[in-house]
């Protein structure tokens, strides 16, 4: 609540009126589990938490019990299941077997198996037929294995990492650049903010996934690599607000220099909150559909989107826009 | 020369470099026409062209005079004429007849006939078999008449005023906005520069012109009209370079407002140039294609397209991939 | 309410504690005068304000008698009487007499008495012997006849027009470019807001007072008239949040233009406050040391301050020290 | 050459009409010394100077020749000697001996003497009774045993790192949210520029000499340390235009959050060539009116002023004219 509303994101009011719901949420919260979450978010976890010691797979057995119980109690057969956990350090997935009988069997191997928690709870989710969204950075379902899981259990996947505030600016300004053929000799992009995300990201490990998503789009896009700098920085009085300031310098006519500046000053988790909403009906609508497997037409809700190479916003929401006409 | 350099628009030795050329072309330069251009313009003319009395009529025969000269000079056939003289009032065209014999009568009748010079260059143009294409916010061919002359004579016609920059941005932000579904506020646009178009601008009736190509296209692509403010001023040490600051004040989810601001500094001639050379390609290239008419794939090149309801950037672009692989 | 916290200026919850506190302040709240005021604030004012028709003296006596019963009730022998009203269009002072008893005489003759509310407002006040604030542009006490009025009845005065934001920056970023021998350009400022004082200044009459108010500033800093500009735009969306954006445009060595920018977001009502509250304290200290006429210590909190030269606010605020320092 | 004209910061006809000075100039240069300069200025050396292998006393007296030499062909006794090499990474000073005898000694043996480049020249041109003013971070002349040195030959010195920009605009706003009693809760600065000056601070060791220097100025000025961060990175594009975005967060009444943002987009050269010209003929005045020692009056010219306490821009400035004036 103080966090909320100490930086003025959310109605003191608002909050207030919601006091039961919220508490009734709250009681429902089940732990998780830390495994190759990196030291920064280990950290973070109470001690409970901390001092579990457990294989992938037990990880995945306690995680699917939850998912259980919680079925019976709301009375559904088939979840959502959404990750919104702090941002992992990207972990070496280079050796990672592209089939799930031969990942499956890595999950009793601690030692061997690098799959970080988002991973984790993507298995158990996916495994019992429930669908997976990874909005954070973090690796979640993006394993050819994973998608093979999703679909041999008939279920579906997207992600992931948000595309809520800068880098919607970037899918979304970058292929103006492209198709005036103004060339973008450097871009450059400082975000600052000071909410618990921005506490995890200030571990350069956790960073380098985000940087990463960030920043691959304008080769992506421009079809050539300008040089770009994107910085993460925890600045505690922001709070929730995230400020980001982007210096584009670009040459046109007769290599004359021009610049265009931005200054994008966003609620993130406001951004973030109606995407998930929206992610969750989209996700709920194709599985009713019969859609297995990577869906690609979300490509606009994301950063990396999954399955698809289309890094254009405008084109990634005509993707959408095809997909409810198909089924309408 | 010294108006280009001195605000660093243009490299000096670049220009020295084309002396020659710019001097040849300086002298085939032929005095256009003052009619129905308002009183700024008319006073930045010279005192010869200021005291020419002469009819709609007689003021097209002399400049289709001169059309053919070229066209003998240059031992051509066909010509693409592209309006990029100031910016003039809006005339009132609501009692114009909209079919061309009609208009045409109009034209022997200066009391009665409010055609600005831009659309008497249009005809000129247009009666000869030659494309037109406005790059101003001025009349041009924006009159049913005149495209049907186009189509009579065989030919082409394309505009209106060149997006080069702050709308430019406006026609690919806004559209992010609708379809995360923010809604925006207020949108406000301070443009400040120094050139002779900014000279002529600073007359309140030749503004209009201008505000009005630059502001309704928010209702068009959001659906809703917010409160918006355009503003141009005459800034002279800017010279060449447009600096343009937007502040956009949006809803996030629950109400929340957030802020995008954005600061626009470009050289307006050198964002022109490169348009104004590709409208000639592709205006010739249609040409040849047998196309005639208005050609609204070209949208993407302009504020207001003619011949297209289509305000959203990404969409134009698209309209003209399609065409060039409609040609392959 | 609304409107404090629509803009999340103010936490709703602080509005709600001083419930009772704002609830008998409006109790006291007495009917002003809006003679000379211009039609846009006549326009605001309540129908028994706009119907009451009586001469300036008529007007004078009344506040007096308002002021009086005031001091019975809250048992204080001085007061500071402050000005917060809305800024009144320039009223044509020239041929006002510069002596206090030639004025007098003309507060009986409405027709031949240009002096608007804010200066009523001040006669009421020092004739009292109570001193005088102006926090606006309005004219108030900014008359030779009403510093000698102040000086006869031994009280003080101060103003005029509180320096929140804008031209305190210009006031502090002017000097640094005139003692770095940096040469401005150009200065234009654009400002957008949506309180109550903004649907006043969107009246031409109105923003006059204001723009002269923020604009002479840089000729008496810098020594020369760059080119400038001011606006003031109502936004509605704003509320209480004073958008300005200010680029400046300057000449550094060997003549290359150079730019700075700036954007400052702040609640204009928050700014204004604390320094009405220094004022008050500062004027009441002033008064207790037998100071009489303007008090022109005070410079750094005024746009136009009364009774001095200094436009530096560095050296107008080494005043203040130095008046502090006199005390002690 | 093409340094200076690629990022259009000098007029290529301006240069070009200085070609025969600036290859007389070219001509007279003199190799220096890279002890203690850190890897990356020492890569940056020609080959024969990284190779040379002198002792520190050595290396300043070849460079004493090179001063002698000048002063014979140019008919001069006294010289200002000024360094405006490539910032060094800060030495360990910690256990440097106070004074100049002491440290005198340890110019015999390299092993001890962690002085770097900056400060022999400041000993070389010191020694010979020239003044000395260091417009780097580098250590330079910033040691007691220096301004022994200086008292005893009867010269003068000044220093440190020149204040052209984003510091230049810090110490003239912070000031302004002290006065005005505005918490900053957190000042972030962003620079950006791809000149020479770039290429070296790209080593972080180099770096954290400049960032200490912009950055400890806030709490001189606040009275407490507000959360900040300052980054300099170097994007090749801008060539010789710093561009600095800063970022200030405060508290305004009743603790509501506001924003002041700045961007600056100035030539860094160009910016530091007047302040220089101007520092050399305050520094020539000084020695002729028999000043020696520390020139504490030229506060206003550097980040990290030596010998003076005073961080605030508007009073460094009045030392300054107090100096002027003294001499009139």
């Amino acid at each position: 609540m103080r966090l909320a509303t100490e930086s003025r994101a959310i109605d003191a009011d608002l909050i207030r009126a919601c006091g039961d719901d919220l508490e009734a949420i709250d009681q429902s919260i089940r732990p998780g589990t830390v495994i190759n979450v990196g030291g920064t978010i280990h950290s973070l976890a109470s001690s409970a938490v901390q001092q579990r010691s457990e294989t992938p797979r037990a990880a995945i057995r306690r995680v699917q019990d939850d998912l259980r119980e919680f079925c019976q109690r709301a009375k559904v057969d088939r979840l959502i299941v959404v990750n919104l956990a702090s941002t992992e350090p990207p972990p070496d997935v280079g050796d990672l077997p592209v089939g799930w009988t031969e990942l499956d069997s890595l999950l009793d191997l601690p030692e061997r198996c690098p799959l970080p928690a988002s991973s984790l709870y993507a298995i158990a989710a996916l495994d019992l037929g429930h669908a997976y969204v990874n909005f954070t950075p973090s690796l979640g379902a993006a394993l050819p294995a994973l998608v093979e899981l999703a679909e041999q259990r008939g279920t579906c996947l997207a992600g992931r990492d948000g595309k809520t505030g800068e880098t919607l600016l970037k899918s979304v300004l970058a292929p103006m650049f492209a198709q005036r053929n103004l060339h973008v000799m450097s871009w450059v992009g400082h975000n600052i903010f000071g909410n618990m995300d921005g506490v995890v990201l200030t571990d350069p490990a956790n960073k380098a996934a985000k940087v990463t998503s960030k920043d691959k789009l304008l080769g992506e896009i421009l079809g050539y690599t300008p040089q770009s700098l994107v910085t993460i920085e925890y600045i505690k009085s922001l709070g929730d607000w995230k400020t980001a300031w982007d210096h584009v310098h670009f040459q046109g006519f007769l290599g004359t220099p021009m610049t265009l500046q931005f200054t994008w000053q966003g609620c993130d988790s406001l951004l973030a909150a109606p995407l998930v909403i929206d992610l969750i009906r989209f996700t709920e609508r194709a599985g009713r559909a019969g859609q297995t497997g990577v869906l690609s037409f979300l490509a606009s809700f994301f950063k990396s989107p999954q399955g698809v190479c289309e890094p254009t916003f405008a084109r990634q929401y005509e993707m959408l826009l095809a997909w409810a006409q198909s089924l309408a």
